[in-house]
């Protein structure tokens, strides 16, 4: 523990990846447990010829820690909560819901609400753009009605506050308004969990890293 | 671990599901470990008010063994993986690196060969359902070509095989075969992974107990 934690993000980025991009979740957590860390900035379009030996699929964010190099933010929260355990109770049953609560937030729920936006920026001219989302809609309701049965009137996902809220926060994030208008309970729990301060510092820092934005006008937004 | 584990598995699902429903990455890997496990079967269409107390989501798998119930699949590998390291290396950056690969499948991967095939299913007879398709399938085909480039001339993702291959390789069997076509090593790496007897057991398990479809004609195929 005594290597300070390096992870990458973006420097320059579309303006529509700004407090989107999935380091915020890292920086959360490093965050909510006082710890520095650095961050190694690379650019949205060129991250350089020898990023993929870092991060194989040449998005952020990946851990750089001491000997130890890893990615995807599912598996570096799993990292970080084993070695707090404020993120990441030592208690059996109790740790493995929080994993379960990790997977399901970036796997059961985050697709649903991910490949649309994505859809809308690969075919954002295409007149059946709405209907195909509009299809996928049901699915991803589907999925916040069951996480809010789920969640009941409990405060957070697996007990206390964990890195299962993390993952699951900031996936509601990418959801439309419109996705949660009917489920109050989300909304609230969205709003508790975006409330925590060190939700608020973690955002600063990816908004400062990305001060100097690379948009292109021909990109659209 | 003296406890015998309990999976839940469909016993009835529609026929498109039989050998790619997710508990067959549980299987798959207590049958690599020759571990026995129980399976509890639950109907595609109904499985108990009860069920999601079980599993959030009302999906398939989740595991019971002794006091601990968990879901999701990926968290379910990381389990069985910490009880056998055969599975997830105890080195620490091996362990790192699996654990990577394992969210990498599920998160980067998947959710680009899915949610294709599910639009096929919710909007089957969109007349725009092929154009939708054809235009996520450039991020599939980029995420597949990095997955080539990381692979390169290894057998396996994380050193020996690992649960990040048994979730990668169920990943690519959803792969259609025109995407997987440019790319000799995947191709290569999959019949790899397919070829072990451990895979096929499981693929029969899941097959014998999906003996009893409960097809409606009404559902189209």
């Amino acid at each position: 523990m005594s290597e300070t934690p390096v992870i990458s993000a973006l420097g320059k980025a579309p303006r529509f990846a700004r407090g989107q991009v999935r380091d915020l979740r890292i920086r959360w957590a490093y965050e909510e447990i006082g710890r520095p860390y650095e961050t190694h900035l690379v650019d949205f379009r060129d991250k350089g010829a020898d990023y993929p030996r870092w991060q194989p699929f040449d998005q952020v964010p990946a851990l750089r820690e001491g000997d130890i190099e890893m990615f995807e933010s599912g598996a570096i929260l799993i990292r970080i909560g084993e070695q707090d355990e404020r993120l990441l109770s030592r208690e059996e049953q109790a740790r493995w819901r929080t994993i379960s609560w990790t997977f399901a937030a970036l796997n059961s729920v985050e697709p649903f609400l991910f490949v649309p936006a994505i859809l809308s920026v690969v075919a954002r001219d295409a007149p059946w753009l709405g209907e195909a989302r509009e299809a996928l809609r049901p699915i991803a309701r589907q999925r916040l009605q069951r996480l809010t049965d789920a969640l009941g009137e409990d405060e957070w996902l697996a007990g206390p506050f964990s890195i299962a809220d993390i993952a699951m926060l900031t996936t509601l994030r990418m959801a439309e308004d419109a996705l949660l208008e009917a489920l109050p309970t989300l909304i609230a729990y969205r709003q508790r969990g975006l409330a925590r301060p060190a939700f608020a510092r973690a955002l600063q820092g990816q908004m400062n890293d990305l001060a100097e934005p690379s948009d292109q006008p021909s990109q659209g937004e």
